[in-house]
């Protein structure tokens, strides 16, 4: 049987997230980033400038994920400083698509990145320039590729079939398509969380068979307007992107010989990741910035009608965000704290460590009302569902809770609500709020 | 990282499900057992009494998943020529929670199991008869147990606040909450896919602490009516659920002499697992009859009283069911073939292998419009989501196939649809039909 079994061991193991929660370290064990985005004001977390506590009461009810606006502001303008002024910022809005936080990013970022006919609509109300908005997906229907071209936007082509279908739209409504080519290189992107380059894939042409597939967007009248390279997410690795980017820019100039028009844009992707775990720390973006401007310059000579594209999800979004939940029930099972909620994996999938990840490892958490609280103990936190894979947080040192108290999951603001089993077990929905 | 990374071998390897598609076997490898519960005609599926193309046409669109009413009752029948004639069968709706298929199991079973207020609801609507209603569930908040005891159906109590919570609502309502007890056994079920008793958990009470949960039970003057014991789920060895079953009666006889009043029913799960990956078998019922015979028989002499419930969920409803999407595009990337659908695992979570497995493998898989074709060739089958997770089969042995072309996932009738990120990349929502 593969599917995973619930650990039953009895022992104690000292907590991974002492320094978050303002501890000194006490063990040897790998730590937690701190999480000190979020202000802490008479021992509750503070989030969109409210105390977690009034912010639960003004939500109405529990669990809710909160995304704060002031930290996606920061994060942006920080990358602002970070990236040569000539690279364009996309946000990719599979990493949450919640349309009022859309709408606020499209103040902040110069494009976005949609992967489905739902984030076209989702963006397009929001009031994106169509000029800026670009469509990826391995699977993209006859209907939905007729949709992008109505509604202007840059499509990257990922088959053969692509071409042809493209042309036809494109012939029976009058509306040119606009393309881009998204590109399978050749080259593998080492260390990252999720790998989407390189080998036989679903996702985009295959390299060498580009200049075959750039002839036939040629001869078919399409417009051609550059490449869409994506060769891995969730890096924390600089060294790792800066040598992607290199390779990619790299494929790109290569191909761009066999183009019907000059390359008017080269999305490099970007695969910047965050600290969930652990041990993991938050990319240094130094290397990276250097790295960009040294292409950036290449660009300028190489291809001077190139703009250069970095594309971010869960860079942007992820760290702004927390889901909270409710304790419910206090219960000591020999020997064991669990403290049940009103949240659960149908919320939040990845927390529970069913989200593509290998081994379940603890997200960042804690009482958010009880941030300074001396008495600690360690706890198992775990949601409402009737599925021992329903785990929040597994043996973690916390502070003492009682039911009505308020359970915070960090770094819950990418691939959270959407990426979860909403109507698992019939409860009711999270609610997102912008604040 | 944690993530998974897709898998980038180019090594083919060997079909690991030519049987249910009617080839001889080519190589040792485990294979899939015959998906033989679906008729072919003129090599189509038939689902329902009807070819699935037609069938896919009567739906509209596709992706779809197909729960087949007669199978449904053929495997009924069948468990009620294997159970003893006092041998309740209980559905666990969370299997399964699509009105039209609760409301045929209103017909077919004695009994169902809720594990939210959200699945009261689909139930009662169904007009399942309150009496035969239990509802379990780790985290029950105030709310729901206040409807459930309006609801006159039978709470499994997991922790002593719902003794307090209970006996306060049924004052105030004057009606008397019934009442059974969910037991944390002190033993473990082995070789379960899913534990879900022994050791420290958030389910049920401590079997040791159950006495003292007894008299608080008398005390607060609630209804008692007698036990639930969970012990694991997807089990496909009868040795073990023997086992179980065994020492989940002895528990419960042990626990009733602490009892308030006679025990009258005496809920020992199921755990009935079905046949999912290549070398799974199928449950052997013969033990299980042979079993709970006698135990029926100690019952009828120790607990006279008490009515002996089997709850089964997955195992009276997955293999009734198949998921069905359309090829969108074929694709040969580094001389592999991809068949990329428009489902995925906003869809099907389960099959991705990202649902509590730690090890992905294949469901069966066919082209259900292609089932006896004899070109065959190995290919990947893919959603359209932009994400390597989303993986339907990988490199399995199929029917040579076309856009156009439609893929069946057998054994989806079970945490399909509602245990999956349906809004994940805004995707539409896949269709259910009862046939």
């Amino acid at each position: 049987m593969a599917y995973r079994e619930a650990k039953t061991a009895n022992a104690k193991i000292a907590s991974p997230y002492p320094e978050a929660v303002g501890m000194t370290q006490s063990s040897a064990l790998p730590l937690h980033v701190p999480m000190s985005q979020f202000p802490v004001e008479s021992g509750e977390l503070v989030v969109g400038g409210m105390r977690l506590g009034r912010l639960a009461a003004r939500v109405g009810r529990t669990p809710f994920y909160a995304y704060d606006r002031s930290l996606l502001g920061r994060r942006v303008a920080e990358l602002r400083t970070v990236l040569p002024g000539v690279v364009r910022l996309h946000y990719a809005v599979k990493a949450n698509p919640m349309p009022a936080l859309v709408g606020h990013m499209v103040g902040l970022v110069d494009g976005f990145d949609v992967a489905s006919a739902g984030e076209l609509k989702i963006v397009l109300d929001a009031g994106a320039d169509p000029r800026e908005i670009s469509f990826a997906g391995p699977g993209k229907s006859r209907q939905e590729l007729a949709q992008a071209v109505a509604a202007g936007i840059l499509i990257n082509i990922e088959s053969f079939r692509e071409v042809s279908e493209l042309a036809e739209i494109s012939q029976a409504t009058g509306v040119a398509a606009r393309v881009a080519v998204r590109v399978n290189p050749d080259f593998e992107f080492k260390s990252s969380g999720m790998r989407m380059g390189g080998g036989p894939k679903q996702f985009g042409v295959d390299s060498e068979r580009v200049p075959e597939l750039l002839a036939e967007i040629g001869r078919a009248g399409l417009g051609f307007e550059g490449f869409h390279l994506f060769t891995g997410s969730q890096n924390l690795k600089a060294e790792t992107i800066v040598e992607a980017q290199c390779n990619s820019y790299d494929v790109a100039l290569r191909l761009a010989e066999y183009a019907p028009s000059p390359v008017k844009s080269l999305n490099l992707f970007g695969g910047f990741g965050i600290p969930y775990f652990p041990g993991d720390q938050r990319l240094d973006l130094a290397p990276i910035r250097d790295n960009l401007s040294a292409l950036a310059q290449r660009a300028a000579q190489e291809m001077p009608t190139a703009a250069l594209i970095i594309e971010l999800g869960r860079h942007l979004v992820g760290e702004a965000g927390i889901y909270v939940c409710r304790i419910v029930d206090r219960k000591i099972s020999r020997g064991q704290v669990f403290l049940v909620t009103d949240g659960g994996l149908h919320h939040h999938l990845a927390v529970s460590g069913n989200f593509g990840q290998v081994v379940r490892k603890n997200y960042p958490a804690a009482i958010g009302n009880k941030m300074n609280a001396p008495t600690r103990e360690v706890a198992t936190i775990v949601g409402s569902l009737c599925t021992p894979l329903d785990l929040l947080a597994e043996r973690m040192d916390m502070a003492v809770a009682e039911p009505g108290d308020l359970v915070v999951i960090f770094q819950s603001g990418a691939y959270g609500m959407t990426a979860s089993p909403q109507a698992f077990l019939s409860h009711p929905p999270a609610i997102e709020v912008l604040v």
